[in-house]
């Protein structure tokens, strides 16, 4: 595991709604995130599916973990948009996002969420958005 | 309590997310909606504020119940985009969701979602998605 | 005239493409602008309709002016989200965008874009974006 | 040159916005569409650099070509993000657009666009929306 990593798991266990929902951490490079999300019957909506807010939920927390890679923790999602293209159904959510571009306090990143069950990957969810170093939000 | 309101209570209580999580829907009118999410330490994140994944539910879900209350049921967020500008703290998130535009099978919806305390009320995020009957979701 | 709407027309009169589209600024406020686009041939797509990038044009603009109302100039969009709602025709498009958060180095700022002709105003696109002080600028 | 190219070229020729402006479409192909814009000092804002506009327009069209490969012809945007990245500068913008996941009437797209010079090609911007089939358009 390398401290990058290490450095992630440690993140995401400080935050409680992450350990309510139960995502793990299972990639942390300079410029990229992966989150894995078990798909739990809690995190459903009424069709069976998981809830739109859980599939922005972890494209919003990827987002923020491939920016915070590249800029300095701790860090904030400033905006996002996302398109749900498919159901999330499955064992699990796995979002992988990607910086495109950072400075010095933003990065903008980008994020695929794929549905996996056991006959493999389907693109759930494609994200978008803008990542800032904290004293960068104002208000 | 009117018919769309309740109506809107039983969708909501049928969303195993939104219990977990403890929202409330408290207005729902022919192109509006209201909810109300109670701000419990299991949904913030590790600087003591609402968990971004929270607020982005919250805006998913008012702009899907102000949509549906339009269109017709079950109804499905396309897409979304929020600007998260000021940390969620206080005493709840209230989101409002306010129908643009409606035709047969979409409405694009704007949202604002408020921190809620003792003080009063301050804008914590702006969301703009798009709305759809469940049909229309392909994939 | 305000000086405000002074130097906001100044402004336009300086962007080469504002002049190509024959754009004009009618109101410049604190937190708020509103452009103007007489609707000539040339601005429109194959369905004699507006072209979505001038509908797009005509917003990021109007952003931008109202976000540099509040910060200070010069300033550029950072991002902007744009929902298409009906097509772009008549007289002239008309946007108008108000600041909805303005810190020192970022505003957020909505748009509603609207298709005129004798008729009155029918909404035509809605926009949402945050606006930069130029140095924020990186990359 | 292939078919789909040569129905897109003419396609983009019946644009009067895309005429005046100078688009070119250079590649088109099944979920894919490449346009580029030489940048003349009309398509400029008052800093010497593209307008904002000028870059969603690109991107605007691109996102529309390359989902009107998939679906059927003709095509609307709904819908669009776009991140501005770096300056849109040099002899010409490049826009590529790919198709992520299409259905019936709507498909959801990236774009990124490129400034051009000698030096080789920088990301200026990436866009991502949603495509529909024309009668889908409400209102």
């Amino acid at each position: 595991m390398n401290d990058l990593l290490d450095f992630g798991r440690r993140a995401l266990a400080s935050q409680p709604f992450s350990k309510l929902v139960g995502a793990e951490i299972t990639r942390l490079e300079p410029g990229f995130a992966e989150l894995r999300l078990p798909l739990s019957d809690q995190l459903k909506q009424q069709h069976g599916f998981a809830h739109g807010g859980v599939v922005s939920y972890l494209a919003d927390n990827a987002l923020t973990f491939a920016g915070g890679s590249k800029l300095a923790v701790p860090c904030v999602t400033l905006e996002m948009k996302i398109n749900y293209i498919r159901p999330g159904m499955g064992e699990a959510l796995v979002a992988r996002a990607e910086v495109l571009n950072s400075g010095r306090s933003q990065a903008v990143v980008r994020c695929d969420v794929f549905a996996v069950d056991a006959g493999g990957e389907k693109l759930c969810a494609a994200a978008q958005g803008t990542i800032a170093v904290l004293p960068q939000k104002e208000g």
